[in-house]
């Protein structure tokens, strides 16, 4: 792929997914990463300081009424070849817990970062999606061509719920996986792909100390997990590992 | 069942499972009947005016802060009893279609009518839910007991997601199945069932005259169900008609 654009790179896994694109053998030409506040990002800052092809970009996810102008940020990035893959991966979890401790705002603000910030930021960069997939009209379906990746997770599965609560996190997951089968159909013609990845139960801020898996070991088998991404991945909820999880 | 709280009966759905308990051969003590505005409500006044054991309330399902003094209010109906049953059905669907139409405004008003009102009025109908079942705590869990049911649809099932679009209405319902299958998890210790139902494509203002299935079908189909809810059905996904749906 040329270019990829990844929200929420300040920390945790999007910051790692950067990691891994720009040691990648075969690096992107662009990696944009977007945080909310670039201060609160130094290591963001350091490999952009090091890496020409890393562009810094602030986002807010919430704030949509920002998409056109920010569309037309990265277009001055990525130019005539358009962008190849938008990554949604800036994410929030409240610490609620069960039903008893759920508050409305919490339930609101968790699907505006999770679900309506990813969707109305895929629609903000569609005609820079759509140009990256003319580039290459009559290539498959890949990252290499045009893609859309949302970070869901295992939580988002409704067949996998067996110990209930986490309302507002669990919600917008499930939310977002919708979204993205959606999106699988209505950007199928265009030659874009749409999938979304658990990226495992990470120690992060947001997974804790307990979680198995290294930020390290999640984000090189997401980025190995997306440049392998084919046609049969189409609206399809695939984990870090490669397999292949249920709604 | 002693007590049914049905939500957004003003017309549709809502109104005629109003009529079907009504006029069942067993019908409840107490149909309490919820609509946002009582003057827009005129078929709903005269069932009110006839059946003695229907009670109107007003609720806006999206002023979430109104349900603990509203809770109250049906407290006062229901008494030592308890509330049996409570069916989220008040709902919303913009009339967007594909994401170059859809709008983060109509997002957020999509999940605070179909997701964010009905987990709010559980948790605030939870003590009165809790009273019912604990009044029979040795019986199996059913609609005579205590159950929560969500009115869902088949286009809240990703799996079944074969036409893309309707970015709000199907995450929003995406969104209430998971919620339902947490709180099935969280509530079952206190002898409460929960379900979500899909009605149907049904001749209503939302789903048009094409529709296949006339109110009263899908209603008659309804009432049905929920009088036969078991166990198995907890934290499941069943239609009009009784057959289960993937999620």
């Amino acid at each position: 792929m040329k270019s990829i654009l990844v929200t929420g790179c300040n920390r945790g896994l999007g910051l790692g997914i950067v990691k891994h694109l720009v040691n990648d053998t075969n690096p992107p030409q662009n990696v944009i990463a977007t945080c909310r506040i670039i201060e609160k990002a130094p290591e963001l800052r350091e490999i952009a300081e090091k890496n020409r092809n890393v562009h810094i970009l602030t986002l807010d996810v919430k704030n949509t009424d920002t998409f056109d102008r920010f569309a037309k940020d990265v277009e001055s990035i990525v130019g005539d070849d358009g962008l190849n893959v938008l990554f949604n991966n800036a994410g929030y979890s409240p610490k609620s817990t069960r039903i008893n401790m759920v508050k409305a705002e919490q339930l609101a603000e968790t699907f505006a970062i999770n679900t309506i910030g990813p969707i109305m930021l895929t629609k903000a960069l569609l005609p820079l999606l759509y140009r990256a997939a003319a580039k290459n009209v009559n290539a498959p379906v890949s990252c290499s061509k045009a893609a859309v990746i949302n970070m869901s997770s295992f939580l988002g599965s409704v067949e996998l719920n067996t110990d209930g609560g986490l309302y507002p996190y669990r919600c917008s997951k499930a939310a977002i996986n919708m979204a993205t089968k959606s999106l699988s159909i209505d950007l199928k013609s265009q030659g874009v792909l749409v999938t979304c990845i658990h990226p495992g139960w990470v120690k992060t801020d947001m997974g804790g100390n307990n979680a198995p898996l290294s930020v390290d070991t999640s984000c090189s088998g997401i980025v190995k997990v997306i440049k392998e991404l084919n046609e049969k991945h189409n609206g399809g909820f695939v984990q870090w590992d490669g397999k292949e999880l249920p709604w």
